[in-house]
């Protein structure tokens, strides 16, 4: 256990953009902020990490104990000790949904998820807290889910995240999520409302549940239709599995990988966007990892692209390597 | 065992169309084929049923020992001893090429073997064996690319099998091939050339060798570019596992899916097509099954499609089902 | 979410009996307690249930967040708000150690972790709260090596807890621990030392390594050796695998399916003995939970015995259960 | 394909030893036999390799097609075209049962087949074929169960077979048979009988199907008991799962690990011994491998140990080194 030790603050948060969200979803929500332990010992500013979950997650999550793997309060607290970062305040928020997440993006399916997290939680905490309150001293990082929140944030927001690190993050939907489609066909057997019920009634998930639910929580996210009975549309038909490419196409407007040539100038202006992803990643996204950057060459944008050996799961310690290079790099008052 | 049991034929076939293919392989091929108990005892002429064989097969691994499972020769003898079905004659012809299998289709980059089979392999079957020189006296089967083999049979030359039976094909390549890019990815590692070499120099192959092999193989069938190195084009990059749709497309246009609405005539000329699948498939090929049903059925073609409790592997018990359609159906003398 | 939600306090507890420890691990723990809703709003007294972990695991683990299974603290107040049980205060001690467990047993490897928790935590769980001090209202339950626990307690200790539950409890040696044997063989490649210290430096762990942990750890807690360099035996020779009988039976010495005839009086006098067991359980503890029946019937002990249609993981909805047979039977000032 | 081939007789045995066996099992079985290039182009005499397979496997099997890997006549034909090994003759016997296998021993049971083997068989052959009749011109080998058989042999009719190879042989059974028995448990749900009479009816196996007839098959060869109604005793307790301990000693005194200490001249009298295992064998053979090597060392027997990067299935290949070892020691004419 490192000697000095920040401090974890959860902080009921009642958002004014998520009142009233499509969903029902709970629009106070808990709000995890790690306070460097130089925080409470001096009246410093700091600069900020906002990292964001995977699907199915919420920032608290971040902070679940393990005997064998540091939370992310833990990681800094080890990483500041061992001096291989300097002090940093890290926000955790949530943006979890019914349909198990929202993307970080605004869907009228789920709500307004990208506002919610650059609009009403950065003010949030830099009222809150000694922040440095400038886009150079403000970074975004995350992995899968949060890793495409990540890329959203760098490509859209960079007047706000100055720096972004995403590890195997959703892109390159091809790859990554049609593989989805025959387990959430099976899983959710022609009824979304009825799959929906009993997945939220039975603690118990079947095996193809959480595939099905990454469909649907994709759908919500990027197939949002306000006609449609759900909100949304399935990018797939129920009945026989085959792929509605109407529904696609709006899956791939959304893509990271389709987006780069929308978003050239705020991916030039970043201090750092870096990008990793585990050579054995089950949803492929090391591939989608190297087609990304492929198109960032093209634009001649700056990045930094790492490969790791692993899969999808259980790699939270690849966030240090995240830490390490925004501590470099990020602004310091 | 069955108390009267038929004769398997192996016979080496010279044939003329694979003679010089372009993979060098072999053109004298081992021809295997079943007679019936009722064959030798008799002058009579009997239908003939065309067993196709999965990717990576040959005709006379349909003839293998298993203690627990009958081959396709010991089924016949046990169907027809419990006299589910009539006497047939069973061919199992071996269209297998470098690259695991050839798909039933003429390519300029694996060898004709659409020809082979319509053209020498049917006469040579019906100029030396005691057949019913008919189409509706002929049918054809398989199992996963055996299945697309049939389903082209059935598209293309209903003039020569009138009866089609398909188990697990090959259809919908959306889900049932993209899939395996990943995995082809990684196991290429950016070589074709090496790759393949290293696969034919070691018995043990690697975790994802086969997923490889698939890809390769299909592409060899579907996208063969007599100007490229490698006589085709992969429908995905080397480098970065992009998909390449100008390629992508040409796979497209030879989905059954997509071949349907050029082949309604033929497929309604047939006196049998069934359709199945197992509801595990690994491959997605019931979710194929269902989109060509919904297909056939747009075009008022008449089939029968079942789904049974299975996924890809060790189905081979599914032959006795539509060996059974096919008796009832066929035309005998 | 249920309308009154009880209270979590995490109290740093010092112990004196770890103090010192052989492991050299901490000896200040955070001992995790759920308070109902109506133990703020009343000066009652409530009965306590102790809630064991599973290998691996330490009490706050309880208290994990998950968005689609409650944690103990929320299962607590769900099945309070839904009359399902009455209120109760939960205690969630911290009895892990450097090799991942103690099994709540005292030993000279590991420390005497059976004292720890029957007399100082249920002293300062007494001393602090206001519970009902009686054996009759002292429930113990657990999970795995935390239902293992449980039954030790029920077992030795039937005058400080008069009700246990355990579900998928460590039983039956032969079936439950032997196949982990060949993993960590190959784990621990001959090198205890190198390994342990491999496993803590990286936060990756490799397969088998929590097998070989498995191991090392039921090793510590059934087989101390004072005399031997590690403080323990293996049960097996790291050269070649082979099962040391002697070490063997040191374990099984301390199976509940041994343990039942030494225990028989304690084991009559509780009011409640729950079993249960998973019939996938990938430790067989399916058939260890039946073979320990078989004992207790064998002694005409009264108990309840149940299995479930699931694995060994990812079940702690059966919490409930025995929440609900404890909430019945527990004894209310 | 090399030059110069091989023939394959397949030959309709009828055994006298065999006839009448307790399961009703076939006494008249293919006996499949492979003979060198060299055999029909002279008159010489030649040294024999006895190769037995796997349990639910039988001879013929050896000689099924696969695209990817030779059968054992090809390889033959292979490793002499290259020279890697000389002549020799391979005969391959049948000793399967309706249990699964005999494990090349006589038991009530299911029949004499080590009789079958070393008196019935041997003699045939070398009344049959140009072989050269000394007992080191005779070799034995396999993989698996045939390992074990191979193993039997060397101890126990090293008069007959000079040199022995034991691929993944069966060896210390606490490690490679025990994890089966929940399995078992789970498949026979307490009713053997109903059991068998499903396996055999439903071409179609359930998961640990397999898994229960390994059992089963080694109970029947390892602890027949005439008096029971099965005529063999299973070592665990259908209802619970509990070891029968007395039966398990009957399957340990059949262990190679502990049969070494009675065959020690015998095998001393090998001109080879030879004995390999996959070091991620999903039994633990590699395991067995090392406990039996150290038996052999603590008798100062000689032998080869090796081990393989690969686990117990598709291991083939592996016989390529078994056949290159023995044609190197084996006496010719």
């Amino acid at each position: 256990m490192p000697e000095k030790q920040g401090t974890v603050r959860i902080i009921k948060h009642e958002s004014a953009i998520l009142r009233g969200n499509p969903l029902g979803d709970e629009y106070i929500r808990d709000l995890c902020v790690y306070l460097p332990p130089e925080y409470e010992a001096s009246d410093e500013h700091f600069p900020v990490v906002y990292c964001l979950t995977g699907f199915t997650g919420r920032g608290k999550m971040l902070l679940n104990d393990n005997a064998f793997t540091p939370n992310l309060a833990e990681r800094m607290d080890l990483l500041i000790g061992e001096d291989k970062i300097k002090p940093m305040i890290v926000v955790m928020p949530d943006c979890f949904t019914y349909y198990g997440g929202s993307q970080y993006i605004n869907s009228s399916a789920t709500g307004n998820y990208e506002d919610y997290l650059t609009v009403e939680i950065v003010s949030f905490v830099d009222e809150n807290f000694r922040t440095i309150v400038d886009k150079n001293s403000r970074a975004v990082m995350g992995k899968s889910s949060g890793g495409y929140g990540a890329l959203i944030m760098a490509m859209r927001h960079a007047d706000i995240f100055g720096l972004a690190c995403s590890t195997s993050g959703d892109a390159y939907f091809e790859l990554c999520y049609l593989s989805d489609v025959p387990k959430a066909f099976r899983a959710i057997k022609g009824d979304v409302k009825a799959f929906m019920e009993k997945f939220w009634q039975n603690e118990k998930k079947g095996k193809d549940d959480f595939s099905a639910l990454n469909v649907l929580g994709m759908s919500a996210c990027y197939s949002p239709n306000p006609k449609s009975e759900l909100g949304f549309d399935l990018p797939f038909d129920v009945e026989t599995g085959e792929v509605r490419y109407d529904v696609w196409e709006k899956w791939l407007a959304r893509d990271p990988v389709r987006l780069v040539e929308k978003s050239v100038e705020n991916l030039k202006s970043l201090r750092l966007l870096y990008i990793d992803a585990g050579t054995r990643d089950e949803f492929a996204l090391d591939l989608g990892a190297r087609i990304l950057c492929k198109r960032l060459k093209d634009f001649d944008i700056r990045f930094i692209h790492e490969e790791f050996d692993d899969g999808h799961m259980q790699i939270s310690y690849r966030y240090n390597h995240s830490l390490e290079l925004i501590s470099e790099r990020i602004e310091r008052g």
